[in-house]
């Protein structure tokens, strides 16, 4: 972590820690150089960090503020492989029901930019919050990238284990987000009736060197498909 | 538009008018300094405005490449008000319903941060996708604020009036997202079946200053509503 992003992470967590509320304002910036020995120029770079992410806001003159919505028991459409962070309070379990190397289809081929005849993980776990039905994950790793994986990590966080056991950086997301109605099939396996109102949620992740490796496709359970995302317009 | 902003605005235009593919390599660095007559730090600011934006990612030591993604008509979910960007090639059409001022409720004025005593502009809408529906539209703009609108206004764009009629600068928005089913009075607005699939999003916009403005509320014919959003996970 280089110095802003741990200063970044520092005021976050300040804010959470305080529960400090929307419109607080923040120490002037001067004040917060001292407080973390940092130059102008890396504590700018931790309060655009911020502000990308939507944790503060600022004006020009006036000051830094907290940004945070309201509403609890939101999942952050965004980031959202990283459930744990946003739902400290919600319990986030999987079921792995299938795990395999196989060949892709014609469109996971050309999700990942790869041959009909590479392989991939496929991965497709079932995964409960509290106890209850959240979704249905279907997932297509390019083993060229994602070399291995096994039932113990799949059972667990797949980006940590990106992360920290392949030493992978992930780099951005590509989502395509339909509604639609469930299957008798995708019914089933949520626990609801045929013909309910579905969130089906495609995602491409990349490495951050441009390179697909993941290929997803997540089927939610409406009744607990509640999502915020944190906007800036500004720019 | 400041300088970076500017430049910014220049590399995406020249992305589109070439019509570059993801993973394209954009000139080095220098090269494009001397192109923009530029510092390296202006230079910088756009390319990570652009990288944000989901228009370019930056990989060190590597080069400076084009992000796109491949399916066509799709909508923004970012950044929405401005559909007109994201579907060149599609004709958004609205029909005002109701435009007049009233009293909020208590969600109502809980979201604008305002008393039950004050006024807001209700407005709603019906809007078209090449004739179908897409969306109804029911919006609340803090009077004190968005101080003046009438029918001609809000039959266009309502944002475009908001930073070049008032001189408004809106800085970030918080959208909250659930799936559920129709009413029998949305499904008669939309022209589908009740019971239908529902995408339906809260939205709250606040200015740069912190002060939320509008709340807005709109259920998507989901047949229409296919959305993309492109994410940055780095940092």
């Amino acid at each position: 972590m280089l110095k802003y992003q741990k200063i970044a992470y520092e005021i976050k967590k300040y804010i959470e820690d305080n529960d400090l509320q929307q419109g607080h304002k923040l120490p002037v910036l001067e004040k917060l150089m001292k407080q973390f020995s940092a130059s102008k120029s890396t504590l700018s770079n931790a309060l655009d960090l911020l502000e990308n992410k939507g944790d503060i806001y600022q004006v020009r003159g006036s000051g830094i503020f907290v940004r945070r919505h309201k509403r609890k028991e939101y999942i952050n459409l965004l980031s959202n492989q990283g459930f744990k962070k946003d739902l400290e309070n919600l319990k986030i379990t999987s079921k792995v029901l299938e795990l395999e190397v196989r060949k892709p289809t014609n469109e996971v081929a050309q999700s990942l930019n790869i041959g009909l005849q590479d392989n991939v993980y496929y991965v497709k776990r079932i995964r409960y919050i509290n106890g209850e039905t959240l979704c249905l994950e279907e997932s297509y790793y390019n083993k060229s990238i994602i070399t291995y994986l096994n039932k113990e990590i799949v059972n667990d966080s797949i980006f940590n284990y990106i992360n920290e056991g392949l030493g992978l950086k992930v780099g951005f997301s590509d989502l395509y987000i339909h509604v639609d109605t469930l299957t008798e099939k995708e019914a089933e396996y949520l626990g609801l009736s045929e013909g309910s109102p579905k969130f089906y949620v495609e995602t491409i992740f990349h490495l951050t060197n441009g390179n697909p490796f993941d290929f997803s496709k997540i089927t939610y359970n409406y009744k607990h498909a509640h999502f915020f995302v944190q906007e800036n317009l500004g720019n």
